[in-house]
């Protein structure tokens, strides 16, 4: 049996389950992803605990529910009091090495408290969630000052901002710049050349990790920006896919009618809603979000043929998933955050090493599988403590080795919408305005509060979730359930976060070894 | 209007509500605590979020649930990223004295992880959980080099542990030293003078800081360890009540019966709870206690004649409450922790001195208060921030001054019984196991995990909680309904502490502002 010395923890940003090959896309070519596939086991119904990037990420980076790490939106703080895996693998005398994108946000007001403000080793650890950076690129807004910007300065991109006026931007018929925020010029080339745009760079940040530390063992989160906005893939992968060649939009006139839920109706009036509500729009960013996915498995061949030459494969697991998908105009939406398939579901692979796995390598595995299971995986994989006390996912090495008995029935994410234009237009004042998704083999249930009904979808008999049950007086039962079961969810959140159970265990009955001797007659 | 300018946060240990003249008992006598209630508001129906010291405390200095600050026994501690009242009031320039108990544990394993494990001011603040020392004694085992150590052997307590052989040491009808922790010996007075014991010591330290504060104002947690084990009172406390001059023990066959919850039953098993079966023990113990109550009541006289004098009636906030009850006997059951009323109601008045209150003095109110609702209390009485991104109760001062509208309708409590033997013998592992109570107007519903079914009672038939309809067929549909509130309670804790609610409006829709412009077309 091959020992687990490497872990190659690869997240893709924004990338939908379906736009694979492997997942039967019927013509986007991921020829790499699917070799990683046969090479492994692809998890066909992995869900994400947050539609959005931030929350998403830190159940990633925590194997913790939303609920139980507090960092709610993009736009919130995971707090310090927070363990994530780059402490439980720093407790093991490892580093968590980081080339690319985080979305980690500093708890500005915890660091303040602990008076662990200032500028030293710990408060850069801190800031980062404890990723050790090779490299950070977060790619969602300029960084004139990031090392990625000096490094295009130094191929010759003449910016004080050379992701905006190069990496991000097109020129138009008239040789015009133009911005690739507008989603109109994504049937456009970047301005970057391919070899120096962000997945070609990640990648050889990457590389060059794994080159260096040559037989030192390492773990490395490979987290690459795209295929996430802005859509602007460089030449030649802003032309390799046609409209025609894209997924047909998948909406029905109903999730636009007077029955629609009103949450739902309203965040259809958010820009980008509107915006993919053309259908321009939707034969413009399809395209390009094609091209942009097919870039990336080409860079990820590179990493495989390293893999090979440095003899990785033999000790290295590897994880490859994403953050969330993308709406491209389904069910009248754009972005993503709400609770539909094409942004909860992700593409979801595991390579185990060990020869325990061979008898699934190149199977699908249709259970249950869940962004928080990451962590547990990457802890059981390095032969670490599990952190029950704190980890509420499940290491997936059970499945990948054949050993796992009883699995999960549903999965659960949430959703912060407090930060959203939708939420004011409503007229709700800002405090907490949540909801959370159960989703089982059947059903989907989601629960909003602020008032609003809850939504139910009958996944078999209505795949494309275009039928909204959740007013339907006959399956009031079907919601009862749902909500006993989210209910058990949360009574299950590991909220005793500062004793490990073993020192529960120790404590347990223990009063008179503490010297109290409370109840003697 | 009289303003706030400082506040007296009286905390008593396991007090039940009935033990009170105020609250009707009819033997027991407690002269300055009616006072109070005449000068304030007596508030008849308060609840604790937990039933035993530690994760009660922590709701109190937090102002949030068990579920949400995790401390959920007392043998856990309050993680680092929590924030307490100590916090709150030093953000604004404030410090929170304490003189007695808190029951705070560090968090050690928070604190090494952030390196604040040192020698150090913060260090000794977190410590603390934010509190500021006049003196801190525990007493619920032995502390030799405690302050109140030192100041005993100064008084002739010639002891390495004077509170183990005089505080809580009786001697017997032979002169022989006896233990207090054994309940038999309650009968007898401590070996301690009165004006040495816990009580009396603890208000001198009170009566030291308020008068050496002067005019400075100051918030101060007089936090008194009785009338909580070991039921040693000190002459002539211990002699002031008769067995038949105390409450009758409240305890029906049912409840032991072969339709007990299983629980419950094997709790019965316990060693307290075996003791208090005893009807011995019962009528040894309760005078006692009772004379623990009258002694305290005593020198609660002793700090209202140092506000009068010091003109404090004029500019404090006085709260005073338990933070839980105790058994005696009663359902079968010694010490705390379940969900009876005895257990989770608790004594609690409070003095509001603002002329706005003047029209509730002397009044009782029946609307349901928490635990949590003293920290907003607080902030509010001195025009603090609410913080209320975290802060789960609500201010009382809207109840005193007869501005509050809608009100709570129900109570939550919650219990971690990972660390009893019970859980033990029932043969569950160690991990998480819980329960919450639901307690409305009407119903008491209690949710337990591991399996068991849930206990309901109706409290307008059954005031005494001797029946009970868990398991009663046609009473499921109350069951769902409480299920549904319980759900809805998880549904609105406070999981996004990282940002105050005006960063989260701040943030709302400003992406653009943030260099994000997604989703234009």
């Amino acid at each position: 049996m091959n020992a687990i010395r490497n872990v190659l923890f690869i997240m893709v940003d924004q990338l939908r389950w379906d736009h694979l090959s492997c997942a039967s896309h019927p013509f986007l070519r991921t020829p790499n992803i699917d070799a990683l596939a046969a090479r492994g086991v692809r998890f066909s119904q992995a869900y994400v605990q947050s539609g959005i990037c931030g929350p998403s990420r830190m159940s990633y980076y925590t194997g913790r529910y939303v609920s139980s790490h507090g960092a709610t939106h993009n736009r919130v703080p995971l707090s310090v009091g927070e363990v994530t895996l780059g402490w439980h693998l720093r407790e093991a005398g490892r580093t968590l090495a980081l080339a690319g994108k985080t979305h980690v946000l500093p708890d500005a007001h915890g660091m303040q408290r602990l008076q662990l403000d200032g500028q030293h080793d710990l408060a850069a650890l801190l800031r980062e969630g404890w990723f050790t950076l090779v490299d950070r690129h977060d790619g969602h807004h300029a960084e004139p000052d990031s090392a990625y910007a000096h490094w295009l300065r130094a191929q010759g991109y003449d910016s004080a901002d050379p992701w905006t006026d190069y990496v991000i931007a097109v020129e138009d018929a008239r040789g015009q710049v133009q911005s690739g925020w507008k989603m109109r010029n994504a049937h456009l080339p970047a301005r970057v050349r391919e070899e120096h745009s962000e997945t070609a760079y990640t990648t050889d940040q990457a590389l060059r990790f794994m080159a260096a530390q040559g037989e030192q063992p390492w773990v490395l989160h490979l987290s690459y920006v795209k295929p996430h906005w802005p859509y602007i893939a460089p030449a030649p992968y802003h032309a390799l896919y046609r409209a025609d060649q894209c997924l047909p939009v998948s909406r029905h006139p109903g999730e636009r009618g007077d029955d629609a839920h009103p949450l739902l109706r309203e965040w259809q009036n958010e820009e980008v809603c509107r915006s993919f509500q053309n259908d321009d729009c939707i034969a413009t960013v399809r395209p390009a979000y094609q091209g942009l996915v097919a870039q990336l498995d080409h860079h990820l061949g590179r990493v495989w043929a390293a893999m090979e030459e440095q003899g990785r494969w033999r000790d290295t697991l590897v994880v490859f998933c994403a953050d969330h998908g993308d709406y491209l105009g389904d069910h009248w939406l754009g972005e993503k955050e709400l609770f539909h398939d094409c942004v909860q579901r992700v593409p979801f692979l595991v390579f185990d090493p060990s020869s325990a796995a061979d008898a699934t390598r190149g199977t699908h595995d249709a259970r249950f599988v869940e962004a928080i299971d990451v962590v547990p995986t990457i802890l059981d994989g390095l032969g670490l403590d599990a952190a029950e006390h704190l980890v509420e996912g499940r290491s997936l090495l059970g499945l990948t080795r054949g050993t796992a008995t009883a699995w999960r029935d549903f999965v659960v994410s949430e959703l912060d919408w407090t930060f959203r234009g939708a939420r004011r237009r409503l007229g709700h004042p800002t405090g907490q305005h949540h909801a959370w998704m159960l989703r089982d083999a059947r059903w989907k249930y989601i629960h909003w509060t602020s008032g609003y009904r809850p939504q139910l979808f009958d996944l078999q008999a209505d795949p494309e979730e275009f039928f909204d049950l959740g007013a339907e007086p006959g399956l009031e039962a079907v919601r009862t359930e749902a909500r006993a079961h989210l209910l058990g969810w949360f009574t299950r959140l590991k909220r005793r976060t500062t004793l490990s159970w073993a020192e529960a265990e120790f404590r347990t009955d223990r009063h008179k070894a503490a010297g109290v001797f409370y109840g003697e007659w």
